[in-house]
């Protein structure tokens, strides 16, 4: 009788080539699948995660799930494992939860974070860990243009070429702007992502808040649903994956403490 | 006639042998000359910083000076040093300063901060860059403590062996104990410190806030003026130079964007 387990873990993308398995081994579910087998002395341990993410992009609250072919108390199935794993993953919690528990299928929505710094100089201390734009930004601008974005719209104008979702139609709930001296925060939420929708949204809401292009700029290039149209991907770096959130009868935290890491 | 220069520097320790230059060529100070030559287009150009800071420590405003080879437009010492450092590392800002200017010796006091995570599981996305303790920390026995220290003292007790300062005498300005979720921080300022010593007193600091210890036990550690009575030196990871503080008159920034990059 195998128990299914949800797990949330933490970290940093920059040296692995995103969340997803690759011949390599050097992703983020490469290394928690053999922490994984290793600490329960199987041969293998297989893991469906919530969302995965590109090389670079960072995870601050991924969930995945995998059935325990072995019995341990749960918070060895975080301590345990994290002895396997290198110094920028951890697990930060282990639930267990119903064998009809999916960590894809079962959220009902994403959330991210976009951490800008805004400064003559380039990143330094967190390098990897921000974008940057040199030209200062306008709030409003940017807030106006992304109200254009909000509630079901077909987003084809910022879904990457490679994108193996079944539709471009997704609804997203919000996207929250806010600021700490050079730092800037983009905060979005919604039932599901496209590959590299974030960034490209990104790449169109930099060049409104440049005075590139009006806010009302958004609306055409959604409407017109290529994307050629749009500004190009802005980069991986400065791209948090919040994590998912489930059923709240489901009770699985939301948080881990790395959320306080962010400046903002 | 060459003319002296500032630069505020940022880096991220965790890469590097610690400030001072070394034969290895890997240290922070290696990394800033050669750029600094690199881009005057001189066999070598030879730096003093405000602080030296050890393996793992990082800076956010270390402040060095150098006399200028060549003359070129002060933000072309930002710009284009920049561009011959690695990623953690860049020049923030360049001054020019009368020739009696010394980044040692005109400091008046120097600034650091201790940045520690509380939490059951280890770091991940801030691996390198916190302390960690998995017992929980009190506050109000580590304020006490702190005061023990405050004030001119003989800081014997917390110096490491190797420490070159001329005397074990430094005036302690404050200690101030912040918190924001799982993350603590420590604000320390002094006239200067000794080698080893804030994370030897931080090391103290966290065996009364685990209750291991009394308040009153920093004030048997300081008088005892023996290494050995001290806790052991705490990990360098979660150490930040903030930099020294000049006279104002000569009006040398005291902030770069990375200070609110810290999460408190």
């Amino acid at each position: 009788m195998t128990a299914r387990i949800a797990l949330g873990i933490s970290y940093l993308g920059t040296a692995y080539q995103g969340w997803q398995s690759q011949p390599s081994g050097a992703t983020v579910q490469d290394h928690l699948e053999r922490a994984l087998a290793t600490f329960a002395a199987v041969p293998a341990i297989a893991t469906v995660c919530a969302g995965r993410t590109d090389a670079g992009v960072h995870g601050l609250n991924q969930v995945v799930h995998f059935d325990a072919p072995v019995a341990r108390e749960l918070f060895s199935w975080v301590r345990g494992v994290n002895r396997y794993l290198p110094c920028d993953i951890a697990v930060q919690w282990a639930r267990a939860v119903p064998s009809t528990f999916h960590a894809r299928n079962s959220a009902r929505a994403r959330r991210y974070a976009y951490v800008l710094l805004e400064s003559p100089v380039r990143p330094s201390v967190e390098a990897g860990r921000v974008g940057w734009v040199f030209r200062p930004l306008a709030l409003e601008p940017m807030q106006q243009a992304a109200q254009h974005l909000l509630g079901e719209h077909d987003f084809s104008a910022f879904r990457a070429a490679q994108c193996q979702a079944h539709s471009p139609i997704k609804t997203l709930y919000r996207i929250d702007i806010t600021r700490r001296g050079p730092y800037w925060r983009f905060d979005f939420e919604a039932n599901a992502f496209l590959h590299h929708m974030i960034r490209n949204i990104m790449g169109c809401l930099i060049a409104v808040g440049q005075g590139l292009r009006p806010p009302s700029w958004l609306a055409e290039v959604r409407d017109a649903r290529r994307r050629e149209v749009a500004a190009p991907t802005f980069a991986a770096d400065g791209l948090y994956f919040l994590g998912p959130r489930y059923d709240a009868e489901l009770d699985l935290p939301e948080r881990t403490p790395a959320f306080d890491w962010l400046p903002l």
